[in-house]
């Protein structure tokens, strides 16, 4: 295999070096299976160190699981789940929310994928009425699908309303590393800190070879969490593995160092993507997404030169996310290439 | 970290040098995630070639989302799965099994693990009542629990009468290579030759850091089985790391060193102990697990020395699994505390 | 109790006397449950003679369950059903059928209440990705919750659009009768011969005490319905009397009388109102409903004097339904309600 | 029609001519849908009245209904149902309650179709054990399905019992009438009395046309209860029809009068039977049930003279089920009848 690398998504990268290490040093001898071992031990640690000494952290296999259980353990099958229209719950997970908690998503137009008290607000109905199934959660993605990130103080907002109105927030946090590099924050002050309930914590895109987290933050949340993640078939049997990719990547703020890296090669890339001629840039570059408009006959010739994938065919849109891995000159490559593509018009 | 081993489980053991090898060689540049990726079309060609030309291999993360998955494949919800007393998918999957593919499960007392015809027929009712669920599924499993393995006739025998009463035939394969060392067969000996339809091919339990499989065997089944496995939130995103454990154990052969290896430990350990007076095997050692009877006051010194479970309480009878990574030394040792407690008594 | 008519809901009326002479009619010796009696015999007969030889009928207790029972026969849980934006299915079944059938539905906004090949067809996506529910039925409401009706032609422009795309044509008919009693036309030509694949037959809202019924149209559909029935909780243990009702409503074209009666009265209604200055009506009146834009402070003493319900509140639009039993002198009652009120403004 | 009448079962029989005339004079003018009404009203105080103040009753449709809606009032997904082996929950309800509720049932064998705390007790196991499903609910039936009856002081066993292991105590009490009348108590001193959580009441085979209900007696639980009967597709549009049933049933304690005449009739018929020789009681006669064991040779002819079924075909017991218009000259016709037989051999 070659080194290649593209912009295609940033779980096309590879594992981290200290991950693949991590995996590595936890290979000796036995331990026992399903999460009784040092390991785990180490990542639930990690875990209250980032988020609160209250944080209860269940490793599971991937973002959609995640986000399923999250979701399974604040609702009920008649309860209904409020996200922004594009939400990865909502098209990207194959009907897995719907079908393994029963409630019905309601997707909500926005205007740069976040979701507002007031927007939410337009949506609740019925309440009280048994015809109509019952608002109860607001899910929202950190960093959002189009590369945008809610602050501090927008999330609060939404915990405050969500509050008011008996729901719970959940954020899905595929990308939450990216997001809290951005603002530099720590994880806890977008999360813990201003009111959300659960979170799924991801690992994925950000180095790890394959590990999330449901985060539970909510103490009232989750008594019987244990059982609805071996029922949703998330439980790892050696679990030392998965629990030591998120114990590494939260040690000594290695999240921090790739997602800040990713989100730098990402400002680079939409700052020289921008500057050329015929290339505009669709949403602001707040993480590691960089989504742009791109007259439609370049874009074949430039995937061919390095992979990537058109977010929204009708409008032109294209999108090139960066990973803990993307280097300098990948990025100014593939600027080069826009402005060749730019010169060739 | 030391490098204990002990005979709790085969899941227990760590990740087998060649397998850590196969995911460290995988991690090289990028790769389309999902399964679009060379590592993935490697393991399908070997599946090919280990379970014949119209195999079709679906890798998962873990055993119970690969029996779940393989059942979905095969039933609607007013179906029933007949299976053995014990049967991993009745009793160690937290119900996963009847909650996502809605179907009851029927557990038959066996005396040695095995379902047969005759024991299934006699469970066979109401085919055609409207207020019954439908008989639809034989699942056995190879090497059973208790450590013995189905002959090909047998499972022959098991998907000839299923044919006959339109009934599917599923093996959980957990410890299937364990079962086709002992018989000295190749794999497809003991699945496609004798009408096995759907597979859950074990990787975890025989030295993968995990990974499994949902291998499709029968051609009429399983046209969607993509949204199955996506649904069923048992897509990797970075699949390359997954598959190459399963391509890796299938290649040159391993998955039958390995298996044949912890099958030739757990034999020295079933005979060792046979030989210790106040010993008794419980069944017959035919893979990599051994049952046995002991004096109850025993246990607690054994299992301090060397961990393990017991298997039934009240007859007072343990369970003790071999795996790739066992020594003649660690099954000597044991032999040699069974001896000191014999002694002792 | 008084004899009371208000223009609430067609769900409100009693039964009309021939069904419940018909119940009464019914009520006398034993008979077998579930299904295997003459009064359950002779409503098969009449569906195959209303719906064609090949139409299979299963009665049902409520339009909830016809509805879900019949999706759940046309689908897999990860597929979606794309219906109106307003469909009963979508807004007014608190989930039933996300949670019954694990499918995700597709609200498609319309001008008129009314699916055309061309809206559909802009919400068929990801076909084939396994990230995505795969479109698997479309469904359509005859006649349209907001009173409006299909035509022949459109069903069939939309059957075959179907066809093609490999989907199925649903037929929500809560009021069939009225959409059919508007048009002038057998219940068959707006059902089988313009390609429709299962029908929710309704006749609560047309006189009966309580009966519905999944029609197949499809003779490749259902093969397994009489198990998903009863699963679905809507097996009548002393079916005669639910069959009764549906065999009585169809036997000598009482539907249509029923039907047409309602029709006309909403037509005198809908003429009366809009002649009144201030009132607009919101949809054509085509079938037995009558919507309404009203200055909004007329609503409490006109609900006052014969309770009806708002439909739109941001945009004033209340809803009259006339049923079976409605009389000239009700809607002459309401119209010079009307006027006066417009007086008084 | 004639009017036959047989053995075969209560819900053969006909509508109890006061039910009829209840559900007749509902039938006048206008009422509010889905349970805004009087009738309903009128049932609720009914219900009240015989449960106690606390209870509150949700009519549905049948009694799967209300078993699975019961059962889903007290479970989550990863919880198991204890139940006695036979129970209708368990083989007759063709998975609903495993496909609504999601849990696994526990089957248990009895000796008369009644559990004991000490039956229950030892197949308890597991409990926080992730792997493994939870027990939660104890389900009885009330009479049982092979007609014996338990006394309050057992009922009370069972719910202390459950109240120290956490869990909940349901009645499926479709014949819970037939219970009361045989042990001449007011119906709370089996239910609400002696700690039930939840019960089916159950109305169609004591005379209803169809009718049953949730009846809620631990105020802890059911906050969202109409939430799921709506999702369960059980709420009822006409609901006046099926609250009159259930409201008259109760008043005046017509339900005592028609449940022990069927009782008397099945006493009678259990004695005179007993009297054949060649015919010997399968369980004693508590209810309105005779299982009796019969020569197998005689079953066909005494089939074709008065329709029965056949309950254990290999030990050759039949049940013989009476009703509220089960006459003193049917039970004579059918001991004659058996007499006839014994004569013949």
């Amino acid at each position: 295999m070659t080194t290649t690398r593209h912009f295609a998504s940033d779980n096309n990268a590879p594992i981290h070096p200290a991950i693949l290490a991590a995996i590595t040093a936890a290979n000796s001898g036995h331990a026992r299976a399903y999460g009784d071992d040092p390991w785990t031990a180490a990542m639930d640690a990690q875990f209250r160190e980032h988020f609160g000494a209250a944080a209860r952290a269940w490793c599971v296999f991937g973002g959609t699981g995640a986000n399923v259980l999250g979701l399974q353990a604040l609702t009920q099958p008649h309860h209904t789940v409020l996200c922004a229209e594009g939400a990865h719950i909502d098209v990207d997970e194959c009907g897995a929310p719907e079908r393994y908690t029963g409630c019905k998503l309601i997707p909500i137009p926005t205007p740069d994928g976040k979701l507002t008290p007031d927007l939410v607000d337009a949506r609740i109905h019925h309440v009280g009425d048994q015809h109509h199934v019952q608002p109860r959660v607001i899910s929202i993605t950190q960093a959002t699908e189009i590369g945008t990130v809610y602050e501090p103080h927008e999330i609060r907002a939404l915990s405050e309303f969500a509050r008011k109105r008996s729901l719970y927030l959940h954020m899905d946090g595929a990308r939450i590393a990216n997001a809290a590099a951005s603002l530099y924050v720590p994880l806890r002050a977008i999360t813990t800190d201003v009111g959300v309930d659960v979170l799924s914590f991801g690992g994925t895109k950000n180095g790890l070879m394959g590990a999330e987290a449901v985060v539970i933050l909510n103490p009232e949340i989750g008594a019987d969490f244990q059982f609805l993640r071996k029922q949703a078939m998330q439980l790892a049997s050696k679990m030392r593995f998965v629990a030591c990719q998120l114990a590494r990547v939260l040690e000594r703020d290695l999240w921090r160092e790739t997602a800040a890296h990713a989100n730098a090669m990402a400002r680079r890339l939409g700052e020289g993507a921008a500057s050329v001629p015929g290339v505009k840039l669709a949403y602001p570059v707040q993480a590691n997404g960089v989504f742009a408009h791109l007259p439609s006959p370049w874009i074949p010739a430039l995937q061919e030169r390095s992979f990537f994938y058109v977010w929204d065919e009708p409008r032109s849109v294209v999108r090139w996310m960066c990973s803990f891995d993307t280097t300098p000159e990948d990025v100014d490559g593939l600027i080069a290439a826009l402005r060749e593509a730019a010169r060739g018009n």
